[in-house]
């Protein structure tokens, strides 16, 4: 069986700009476009390679950063994510920002002066775990600030990644979708597992004790911020394997639609001394 | 034939913290450790998969960051070192800094200013390609700066890394040493090859120019900021495949001696509410 055209892969998860937005009508568990899991494994590793040829050319030609952010609830595989679609890039043309709670520095300013920092300049592939989109997740459902704020928010951001887009930047935007059953069994493993015992923190169950209300403002989130210039992807991400096979492709699509070629001055031997 | 022991590799390529250190004496296509260019691939291979292993223990401690300085002529092959013993590191646990010239804002302070912002936090494999370093090679042999200035950074550096290391930083650096001759093919590909075209830059044979100059300034380089606490080591660089082996050889190793362990807060499933 060959792989899914990457057309395919993108529509099946794009959340269509400017369209009402169902996150339950969104299956965690879907592997329509992968069924098999030995394919999906050989699509991700051919696509990695192919996105290590394109971030040569990225760099090469220095004309356009590449912003890729990640969202999702705990468990759902954003470090997975970046270590198996990047795991052939070179680490030159990489840059991860992880958004944790902001500092007081950063709380002194608006939400997004962060992020601007941390945008990926030109021949860069940056990577957002997590992001100015916590701002309207975890911030709207702990009521970390007025609701009259967070409802601002969804424009403002908008805003934002339109003049990144207009300014070289090309964004995409992927949800890890994970099912709230594959959840507890990842949270579980987290104890179980030795060696991802660090990675345990009771907060995480605090969250789940939420999860309607996060997946709420999930929902809200991708309808209200998908854009033409910086879509949604929601990303079934109950196999591991599958997401990061779908990230991939859609990865890989972006970039060849960049449509770049190596810089050719025309440069010639003779005009130089090489002694 | 077995891949060299670690120690052998790291005293092989060692220059002396304390002691004179003659740069005309160490071949830049030496092959001894590496005779035979299948064997550095596989070793190179095994040890790239180790350090990804290793990385994660470093992420899952939070106890100390690793910082490698990469410095070298032209074509020495920094890039080629980041892709290929961080080829399977996961970019979540690198950050590479790449220094060019400094900026105005850069050139206002100090030259360990920029250099200082640009240490990894502890969990973190930091690269340094070029580094604080310039400050004594191309500013030295340009006269960008006083020669008494000079002077003075060597005694600066070693205490500024000094502080760096007491402080939970451990330091490696790293001088590809490539041959005169070996450099001339290099640039020169970077005319015939198509692909590397964007990379030549007419200010390297500019550079070239300068060869015994810049080799007398590697020399004091190395010879005076070789510490107990952040060594020098100079590896032959003529040969890719044998240059990246010796360098995940060292790289693992001192990873290894960190003697780290997976953390284990006993935690019990019982105690914890995953519904």
């Amino acid at each position: 069986m060959a792989k899914p055209e990457i057309d395919e892969v993108g529509q099946r998860f794009l959340a269509v700009p400017g369209q009402p937005f169902d996150l339950a009508a969104r299956d965690s568990g879907d592997r329509v476009l992968f069924p098999d899991k030995k394919h999906a494994r050989k699509s991700l590793q051919s696509d990695a390679a192919a996105i290590d040829e394109l971030q040569d050319l990225l760099y090469a030609t220095q004309e356009r950063a590449l912003l890729i952010v990640l969202q999702g609830m705990d468990t759902s595989g954003k470090s997975g994510v970046i270590r198996n679609v990047f795991a052939q890039t070179s680490p030159l043309g990489m840059q991860v920002k992880a958004f944790k709670a902001p500092s007081k520095e950063e709380l002194a300013h608006d939400y997004l002066w962060r992020v601007h920092k941390a945008v990926p300049p030109k021949g860069i592939i940056g990577i957002f775990d997590r992001s100015h989109y916590e701002d309207v997740l975890v911030v709207k459902v702990r009521e970390f600030a007025p609701a009259d704020q967070i409802e601002q928010r969804y424009e403002q951001i908008n805003q934002f990644e339109k003049h990144l887009s207009e300014n070289g930047v090309t964004i995409l935007k992927f949800m890890l979708h994970v099912g709230h059953e594959e959840q507890g069994e990842r949270l579980k493993e987290r104890i179980t597992e030795p060696h991802k015992r660090w990675k345990f923190n009771p907060g995480d169950l605090e969250d789940r004790k939420l999860w309607p209300e996060f997946m709420a403002a999930y929902e809200t989130m991708v309808e209200r911020c998908s854009t033409p210039w910086a879509p949604w992807h929601v990303i079934p991400a109950d196999s591991r394997t599958r997401r990061n096979a779908a990230i991939a492709r859609i990865v890989r699509g972006a970039l060849e639609d960049m449509d770049l070629a190596f810089p050719d001055p025309g440069l010639r031997l003779e005009d130089y001394d090489f002694s």
